[in-house]
């Protein structure tokens, strides 16, 4: 056994026993029944390699860690052109605020906020149909992830569409606001969707590898973004990625990442590869409780941090 | 000449002609009578190397750059303690905003914007005298620049404390919510002296290798901080180091670093070195526009992003 | 010709002259195409008459005026409980913000900014549906101007409906924070329709009488409501009833009143009788222009002022 | 004994047994030492006539009554031209808050916020010393009151220069922003004493008199301020006077008022008189928690609100 699997063994053996699990949200209510006692991690190394611990195999939404598949997509299709519709900084905000929205003119501050994603979808969606848009997103993490099996969960998709009033609001803002080209409903419905693929952690992981190789895929060699907007997408990840404790993160772990209230976290190691980790508990921030520990641990004990 | 010599050379060049060269700050009537022509750079290697462009030996007021070496030493001093009083968060404001102090009741976002810095000096200032404390922090940069030439200005100290209105609001904001110890006046007396420290690019660059470094001075072997506190500076230079430009300066130049008004930025390659550059016209948020420029045309040419 | 009649006639005509008639609202296409020419006054007084001036008998929107009518109706319906889920302070901000609603989790400061009035058009619509709700407000409406003819202008409330993107982000928000019982679109549905009622100067003084006669229309003498609840109306008109320009209006003219931005004013002189001005160009606070100068005038030479 | 002596000694008498009496502030020391038991209440009719009931010749700090004499004699000193320091709008915010500075760029919402008082403070203070702008202040409220006996309490002004980090914060954001003539030290050198002037029930409701009587006193014939300035000025206590708790005090008592922390309410009650009450506990706005529930009593048993 590597250094790497006995580390992630450990880690995964650690995370059993921790009593602080954190909690689930509620305002999801698909969400709402997912089991604390879960933890799940994967590490793709670029040459190939996945190491994996815990429940690694067990799907979940992966919610707004599809942020980052869709700003990847969106900057291959239309370039530079996406930041006139959302900025590059830090909120220092909750992520779903709306005060944000309204004191800089429905220009949300970043991709991976709420508002931000719902510009970006909106933006994906041109003049499609939702449907074919969703498909296409779907498409796309399928292929990064090398993987047809990635598939939506209908039935969050549809509680997320039920309760997501803040979303609705944050959508109907940007439309006042001229910063959104589809009425609200089409382009929530993309968001919605995008938010309910459901993956594991290996597939997550896998998916996530084009980002620590200079936006080629180690393994099937598909470029997928030029190296400079892969490096552009990881520093937004790692200064905006865990919404409020974004800064925390970034002095804890040292690595872009981007979580999701699914539960499951997206880390990126530059040169190296990408991991995934998934419990459904969420700190007071939203990120799961338990995947920011394990990150913690992972980077400490493996020395990844990009800081030195 | 060495490619990164050659690469500097480029770029000084390069800085003579460049039109736009951002506007000299109005408000420290010391720092508005700057000299826009000016560009210094230096690169300063952990295997002593160290490489100069343009006016390197130019001394400039460090200002903001401060904050980086009082977190230092506080952190020496103190520890994780000093977290109590600031957080690690991007503020989304401007470095003097006291809007985000009264939302968070007197706690600074993070140690770089103008609070956060204050409610630090207060804690070195501790019962000592305004005095002793201006002595230990210009002690501590002569120490890790190993140059004993390094001074305060008095004019700029001066100025800063005639006009820094915002500063004596912010201090006495700190002081309402119980985040200060000492009088306004005494925690500002540090604050104000700190940031008229003046030094050129050369003796920032130097000064700045520890933190590339694991915390140890690469060329006295000195150990300045632990190497897991020197990664966290870092990220912390990374999150917030360039006020509301942050995740921008993150974005295009991809490494940790810290602006002052004074026209200087002091940026770290972990690994690698540190670099300074100064040129006193700054940009909308309030970091040199020459000396963001290049540091992103170095960052790319010498590929030392931290992202891949 | 009485001393007010004369006053009327004079600022009738004074009207005409104005130079700065203020301008037409760009959000409410039904709205934008108004005829900036137009200036209509009507005086109703408690002993039953009525003095007019200019375009006194032309219709208009009366928008923002129908919260005065929709308060009323559900502190009739619900008495005080109404309270918990609006307030009754001035909001500091302007009529459509989503800010305050944030900072005070989803209840709106007072009735009479766009989210109050929603909530308020939430609780009449209790388990009813929509047409009901609106045909009982209209029906309220006619009994107090004592005019079966007032009616809704569809093409207004469609036209509403089509572009009233931050009233669905404020009737989301506010489902969000579970101060909806409805849909937000059915909720709305009330709102668009309520704001889409057309009346001239003389109904709307007819209509607003009963609250400067002790909540006794003075000439059906039918009861409408209270005469502590016609007083705490009155006090919220004069505090809030001009939105972020409530201030400015209590300063000058000294008289509970709400504005629209069809153009109108509904204002209540205690004691005395109500008047309505009209005239479709709005200040920079969104209140109508002449409406206000001309109210200004007139209780300066009637000394109608509540302060003296 | 009138029915006004009745109601008057009633709600003396009932206030003595009320249970809830609010509580003492504790950020001034020298009133955090306050007697809860305390209730005073004074009528100064128009007629000469003087109506008391309990500690109504017990002297307090009338801490921010104080703002509504300095408003006075700025309007005397500078007219209409005070406005352009000062905002006449809610604020919507606390009585010491300095968001709103920051948004507005150093205007404060209206005269009776700490902020805006201050800039009045200042005003007054022109070019003179500190010492002669305070002599002014109470040459001038010991003429409105007719009682030559009115003083400050030094220990009060000590205490609140002691602790007032909040006011320094206000007055050096005004100074920044070049809202302040003088240094923020002198500006507050007359506003800590302006507020440590002590008064009684008795002193205080005769010299708020000028204002229910159109800008004279009406028992000297003095003329003080003209009567649209009166006006005008009952029109600001009315939508500004209980700083966020403004709205609701309109709603249940319907008249001009102004509090202070030390437990004083200076109420005008147009063409008939002013009342003064004090009770030094305050309820969550900071206003004087028996002295709003005596003058809603008062109010509605005299029907004396200005809303009919």
């Amino acid at each position: 056994m590597t250094d790497l699997a006995a580390t992630v063994h450990d880690i995964a053996r650690q995370m059993q026993h921790c009593e602080d699990r954190g909690r689930l949200p509620d305002y999801i209510p698909a969400l709402a029944a997912g089991d604390l006692s879960k933890f799940g991690i994967a590490v793709a190394l670029n040459d190939g390699t996945v190491v994996t611990g815990g429940d690694s195999e067990v799907r979940f939404s992966i919610q707004s860690i599809s942020k980052v598949f869709t700003l990847t997509l969106s900057l291959g299709l239309f370039g530079d052109a996406i930041w006139r519709r959302v900025g590059k900084e830090p909120s220092g905000s909750a992520f779903n605020s709306i005060v944000q929205l309204e004191y800089e003119n429905g220009i949300p501050r970043n991709p991976f906020i709420n508002a931000g994603a719902i510009a970006i979808a909106d933006a994906l969606l041109a003049s499609h149909e939702p449907r074919e848009t969703i498909g296409e997103i779907l498409h796309f993490i399928r292929m990064v992830a090398n993987d047809e099996e990635i598939a939506i969960d209908p039935v969050i998709a549809r509680s997320e569409t039920a309760t997501g009033f803040k979303n609705f609001a944050l959508a109907n803002y940007l439309a006042a606001c001229g910063n959104l080209r589809n009425a609200p409903e089409r382009a929530l419905g993309v968001y919605f969707h995008q938010c309910a693929i459901t993956m594991n952690c290996v597939q997550l992981a896998r998916a996530g590898r084009y980002l620590s190789n200079g936006g080629v895929d180690p393994v099937t060699l598909r470029p997928i973004i030029s190296s400079a907007r892969a490096r552009r997408i990881n520093a937004l990840m790692l200064t905006c990625g865990q919404y409020d404790g974004s800064g925390e993160f970034a002095f804890r772990v040292g690595l872009p990442a981007k979580s999701g209230v699914g539960g499951g976290i997206l880390c990126v190691v530059p040169h190296v590869g990408a991991v995934a980790v998934w419990s459904p508990g969420l700190n007071e921030r939203g990120n799961s409780q338990l995947g920011s520990i394990a990150l913690e641990e992972l980077a400490t004990r493996q020395r990844w941090s990009v800081f030195g």
